[in-house]
């Protein structure tokens, strides 16, 4: 009713940012014009860029400014290993577990029929391919939530199919939890502990 | 480490919205690349366009893309009476609840020394004399919180050492309340001052 066009443009716009409802966008509206003008400069100039220069990896899917991610170009990894992760988080935090030194392949979301994700969704088929170019055994990593835990039998079943060799991280980490939020010790002992998976 | 820089940036640039910490601005980010980067270009434009063009009213100190914004330059508001609040949010539910036909002064926050907001900082000596130019009576409706209560109460001294009327919205049980679930400080408050019923 009072509320400036341009304000509430924002406003509207704000919410477009996962787990921000009408009152948080509000507030962050009135923040980013009343004490930080300068941020919200920068943060316009940040979407614009990352919209911009950020792709995916033609190999592990994760985001990356050039065609093939740095770590996929890496001699240093092992290419006899590939572990698929729900989200680039995950992949951060394989890393900083240092319990991995192969190649990734990040989904980018996890089957969730709820929400309209699917198979083709994720780019299994794309996963497959890769599998199959280098023999491997792939390393599932997806979260320990239902949705995870789904997504990584569905790809076991997939891969196991093309007579791929499979394992799942082993449940060292409490149910219901999620990598990202996991210690490193735990994630450490969960892929030292990783089991074969037979069909 | 592995994250493209633009990502790392926009990452960063998230965390100037007021309570995203860094695995929010990490969420937010990866959300909006990897499933809203419309929705990510119209928030950069929206940004862009509102830091321009919002500007603070110069009679109630309210977000306005005008000089003087419509409720302020409206003939159909009562100058007599002169509504201080802390927050647009409060003017809009001012304005919602239908009850109030005067004019407004917006804080724009609180006093709150420990973040550095002073007198100063709150425009009260524009308060002050936008006060004395109209006689009129003074509502205070800052929020009933501490701080709020502080800068009420530093706002009362203020204006009546200038003789001006002031007066502070009443405290008391909400419509609907029940005494059984109301707190103690509210219900005591409530005793203190009630009001003598005349038939």
């Amino acid at each position: 009713m009072n509320t400036p066009s341009s304000l509430e443009e924002l406003i509207g716009a704000l919410r477009c940012l996962p787990g921000v409802g009408p009152k948080s966008a509000q507030r962050m509206a009135y923040h980013l014009l009343q004490r930080d003008k300068p941020g919200a400069l920068r943060l316009a100039g940040a979407l614009g860029r990352a919209v911009e220069s950020i792709h995916h990896c033609a190999k592990c899917n994760n985001f990356s400014e050039q065609e093939v991610c740095e770590l996929c170009s890496s001699p240093k990894r092992d290419p006899a290993l590939l572990c698929v992760v729900e989200m680039p988080a995950d992949l951060l935090m394989m890393e900083q577990a240092q319990c991995y030194r192969g190649m990734y392949f990040v989904l980018m979301g996890r089957l969730s029929p709820l929400d309209g994700i699917g198979a083709r969704e994720l780019h299994l088929e794309r996963l497959v391919k890769r599998a199959l170019e280098q023999p491997c055994e792939v390393v599932l990593a997806t979260n320990f939530t239902v949705e995870g835990e789904a997504t990584a039998h569905y790809i076991a079943t997939l891969l196991c199919a093309q007579g791929i060799k499979v394992s799942r991280i082993a449940r060292g980490l409490p149910v219901g939890g999620e990598l990202e939020h996991v210690d490193s010790g735990t994630l450490a002992q969960a892929v030292l502990e990783r089991r074969m998976v037979t069909e």
